[in-house]
């Protein structure tokens, strides 16, 4: 698979360098992982994505950091997205989710999908209190 | 809308009956939502999917019940189920997730989408260290 | 809703009309419904869905007309269609579609997404023996 | 691919084993194939699914085994699971499905994606008459 | 609908309503549409995604903005967001869409929708010519 | 992969073989890829999709052949279909695709994945001067 190349340390634009400078520093690791090098090959897709990421995904705000990956799975689960699920299933490990989290998670996700089938095709109509 | 009508509760069967007995005990009101209403037309289904997910979602295990809510509404909108969106954010709500979670949460599921999309459209292979 | 205006009959082109008398004379009434009124729009792909629909949904070849119509739905729910849903378990109804067959078909189609987001979400390898 | 160990027989818990062995007698087979063996990881989710699939695919109720497996096809195929894909073509032919029923199948799930978005992306509303 | 409430101009915060002219000055009106209304509630968020949004369907760059809106289209019609392809195809044709346009593109998406799932159920495998 | 053989030119019918000709002769070479080889298991959807598609995607019309393919890649992208991505990734290269396009292509790919979901979890309701 891939549509394009991956690139690696010695293909890399400045801009695109810096970029991949700041990934290594802001996750205290030298390993890059295929996502980034092949964004690598556009650097304004790679720089906005990687900043937006970063603001996000990072140890700021209301969220656990392994909460905000579990979401990330969930979302990546429905949208039936191979590396993206691979990916951020090893990150949530990383950041300390269990395996008994994980589990639970794994059946939301397949729960969630039963019944928004479910709703969708009786095509429930939304009760008025949870209307805004 | 709908496919099906929605029961009251003169309208059930004895079975169907037992099960919204139960989902009024276990969630402490007298409500029942359209959803449950429409699969009272099937009470196998009804009661099938009314324990699964009493088990699934309920306070026991390692995840907190807000948190189990999060992730059903990212599902949801990655699915697109309204309903679901919508009764799912009020109950989040209830158990006591804050705006500025669901900002987070918001952001995070447009951010996966986002980057779900691009991994698929490079068809970016996954890395060795992401593999079992 | 909608993008584009709903055709009556008097606001039809030549080639728009010969396809609408033959949905007519293939359905044998008289009701166009939203769906072919808003193709009108477009002859050329009017005229191109219409034949296909008309071959792949007809009488003839292996599968029961009202099997045809529960797949539609079961496919349509999948993909978050409450036109079709609404549309097709209508044809379904008009075919003979029992509400127990009904309420099969919607469970079937509930287990699925069910399994199917579970699959996708551990990354289940696909058994030697399934595949050719 | 995969996020989770396969599991051998010889690594599951007694109420894994105990599923296992249901899945052999209901399907008079000896193998079991790899979705069981991720889901044994988690027998709560293990034995809840196996018990929602034993009902809803089994040969009691209205519909044929056949046709249940194929609605399930025309679901995964719409949800985008090769996994599931896979092991219901299989379980489809194992329960009858001819090749001529099969390509009626895949060209009702190709025409229902069509029309599904051809509905969506012109927002048509929906027939008075196909409302409840 | 809608799970959050639409702001209007005296509800924003100071860093939305710089938000609220960049959009006024860029795309020299003054209509605000409720997209933006909404993301208000989460300045962060309407600020990171009206940068994105600007840089990436600009007039600058190798695709007119017309055609720009219609991919936008197109993927919204495959995602199944009612808001976004209302709101682009009021875009694409502002930007100069004609109706024969977009005739051609609603029957792109449809026949892409029919070969993606034709392709997906049958599981294709990729020609080694297409791989990098 | 796959559920049905690929067909090679030895085993094709009659009117499997008109197709084939008829695709080397519009494409002028002499490959036929992995899809029409597995449709020519089933010749009536095998020449229902060609003709269709010959029509759709074809140098007649008023968009431009390269932009037919990008449009395609947006929806294959979004329906998450690798096969269907890579095949008409390399079209429209051939049909003069440059890479800055691609890169522009992609990220709008991504970022209308975002605004869908944005779109979605809050359930925007639709402004009226979007609505015909």
């Amino acid at each position: 698979m891939a549509t394009i190349k991956l690139l690696n340390d010695s293909e890399l634009t400045p801009e695109a360098q810096e970029i991949f400078d700041d990934i290594r520093t802001t996750r205290q690791t030298d390993y890059i992982n295929n996502f980034w090098r092949m964004l690598a090959n556009d650097p304004s897709t790679l720089k906005r994505t990687w900043f937006s990421l970063k603001e996000i995904m990072g140890p700021s705000g209301a969220l656990d950091p392994k909460i905000k990956e579990m979401i990330y799975i969930a979302v990546s689960s429905a949208h039936n997205c191979p590396y993206c699920i691979h990916s951020h299933t090893a990150s949530a490990r990383d950041k300390g989710m269990t395996e008994m989290e994980y589990h639970e998670l794994i059946a939301i996700i397949g729960m969630a999908a039963e019944t928004n089938r479910l709703a969708t095709a009786f095509g429930v109509p939304i009760d008025e209190r949870y209307k805004l």
